[in-house]
């Protein structure tokens, strides 16, 4: 099989990472922070150097500033309605994900807050502009994707942390798509809440996400429970990691990511990147000419940020079949809206949908060398 | 390492758990429910039947009411606050874990809900008198755990959901302690929701838990995100169970849960319940002798009903200084206030907390010996 739906989650992962999960049902299958004995000594260590490990790929200083989520979206929903009050108002880009745009929506529902959506332009200043131009009193935060999981559109976001900040707002950046692609030093960036998937390109397993806090706010809980802290408190502590660290975590996961993150810290800063785009540039210049195949982007053009991640369309067919003919060559590809309806209408691809690309640093030249021979078949 | 700390979470667990989730990397790595390749209709496959084999493992007739959750504590705050608006009121028993006290104190001091705590009391009658007393108009659910996680109490939940229902009142039970020792039948019970750990005595990997929805009810949500249907919808679906699983979610970790389910199907009813309840009952009568070794409970009384789990403290000793001594015998257990700062206000024990003893399946009758004896020493 030839797996191109690294967005959708990365496969396959790398040894070392099912090595390192088997070792923790071994080695560290305590309760850690709960106990004293040598078992959960040793799995409470264990998880500090995960997210030391952690801490020190986004260039963190400070590890317990790491919190350990079930996946992005529970990660988005802890920065979004963390911050949300009665009277809130918050902006979003028009390429965000479901992750961010449902818990607005619900939030908006029962009333407590508003959101706006500003436009990703072509142009730099005029994305800054349609930003601010919605910034109001109450807004709270801007919110913008690293990447549109559909796209592959990078919006300009560390402007966008500038601008929040000038208005004393602050910034919170969904980079599910692109951690473990396009590295982000946070002690260099303005960017107040990161949040990302571990099982995508981070290459950890499933059941794990972060919420990176790279600033001093306390965030409301929407989850509270033990925390084998403070036992005695009937109010959940107000330190992290315990604060958003509710109840037994997913320990053995945790290791596994942090093993996934081992293995990406030996290669070279964007030589990941630059593996992925490659290939991206290779299919689309490939594709390109096509008259059947319709492109949404041009990855080509080298002034403009894109993440490696192609959507595109077979004239007269609808997206699932394209990807359910790949599939019969063999071919991992997904198709529809991929939980991303605003990015759609911008696109006007929201009838048809699009199917998606999005290899992994494991994807070969080959592998897209097949890509191009079979979508060629199909889009004849 | 004699581990006797399964109530924090089980250790070792069944190879076949190990197995299912090193295959799960291998066979189902995909993302279920969003594409229509091979890989990803055979994941979507194989989570469908880990739903269903657990459905069918508490006799549900809904595979689709057996919700995956990072954590029993998830599961509770879904419970809970899927059910809380303005102005309700819940019931708690005295022994309930923070995992059910912290989300309503969170609720209470946001001006949302009130609670009351009703007392299990030694006389089955004046228990239920005890909780009907407090049952107001605005009660929404009484809430009750499965088995004390600190004392092994188990309060009589089944005449307390028939009391609920009386009232026309749900019933929310906390089984984390014993689901997987103690059968349940929730087509024999008027349950309305059961939340548990999946990592406990399930012996499944940390980073599961369930919320079984034992009725109608559609829950309110608290977090929301991409569910892979409905993707042009901006709100969360309404059923089950894509409305209370947003992002993507623990798949290794649930193939790895169903695994142990599966593992656990093999026992005959009540053979695990007895097994260890025999070696709790054959340590509390080899200990109760010694005359600075503290019990709180009878675990020998036939009339009343005891998981396997004990809580003693030796006399003039912290719990802390008890457990560390017997991790030097190689011997693992928990002390202190086991997140359950209710139970213990109870037994008066918040101030020493206790020494706590949790057994699995895979405990021996040779490891209580050692046990007995080390304590012995200790204690003496």
């Amino acid at each position: 099989m030839i797996y191109l739906d690294n967005s959708a989650t990365s496969y396959p992962k790398p040894q070392c990472v099912l090595d390192g999960i088997n070792d923790a049902f071994k080695l560290y299958g305590a309760n850690p922070g709960r106990s004293s004995y040598k078992m959960a000594i040793d799995t409470s260590e264990q998880i500090y150097n995960c997210r030391k490990n952690i801490a020190d790929y986004f260039h963190m200083d400070f590890a317990e500033k790491v919190i350990f989520t079930h996946n992005c979206t529970t990660a988005l929903n802890f920065a979004i309605k963390g911050l949300a009050k009665k009277g809130s108002h918050f902006i979003i880009s028009n390429l965000e994900h479901n992750a961010v745009v449902r818990p607005l929506e619900s939030l908006k529902k029962s009333g407590i807050c508003e959101y706006s959506i500003a436009e990703i332009d072509e142009d730099f200043y005029c994305t800054l502009k349609n930003f601010e131009r919605k910034i109001k009193d109450n807004t709270v935060a801007i919110i913008c994707t690293g990447a549109s999981n559909v796209f592959g559109v990078i919006p300009p976001y560390k402007s966008l942390a500038s601008l929040a900040h000038k208005y004393n707002k602050l910034f919170i950046l969904d980079y599910s798509q692109i951690a473990g692609v396009v590295p982000l030093d946070l002690k260099k960036t303005n960017i107040d809440i990161v949040c990302c998937s571990g099982h995508k390109c981070l290459l950890g397993p499933t059941g794990t996400g972060l919420l990176l806090i790279n600033n001093d706010i306390v965030l409301n809980t929407i989850l509270e429970g033990g925390t084998g802290s403070n036992s005695w408190d009937l109010s959940q502590p107000n330190y992290y990691p315990d604060r958003l660290e509710s109840g037994t975590q997913n320990m053995v996961g945790i290791i596994g990511l942090s093993k996934a993150v081992e293995y990406l810290k030996k290669y070279q800063r964007y030589s990941i990147y630059n593996h992925e785009i490659k290939l991206m540039k290779y299919f689309y210049s490939n594709m390109k000419y096509f008259k059947n195949v319709i492109f949404y982007t041009d990855i080509m053009n080298d002034n403009k940020l894109y993440a490696p991640i192609i959507s595109f369309n077979v004239k007269n067919m609808h997206s699932e079949e394209v990807a359910h003919k790949l599939s019969e060559f063999d071919i991992a590809v997904r198709a529809g809206l991929h939980c991303a309806p605003l990015a759609h209408k911008t696109y006007k691809t929201d009838k048809t949908g699009t199917v998606r690309i999005s290899p992994s640093l494991f994807t070969k030249k080959s592998d897209i060398d097949l890509l191009i021979n079979s979508l060629g078949k199909i889009a004849k």
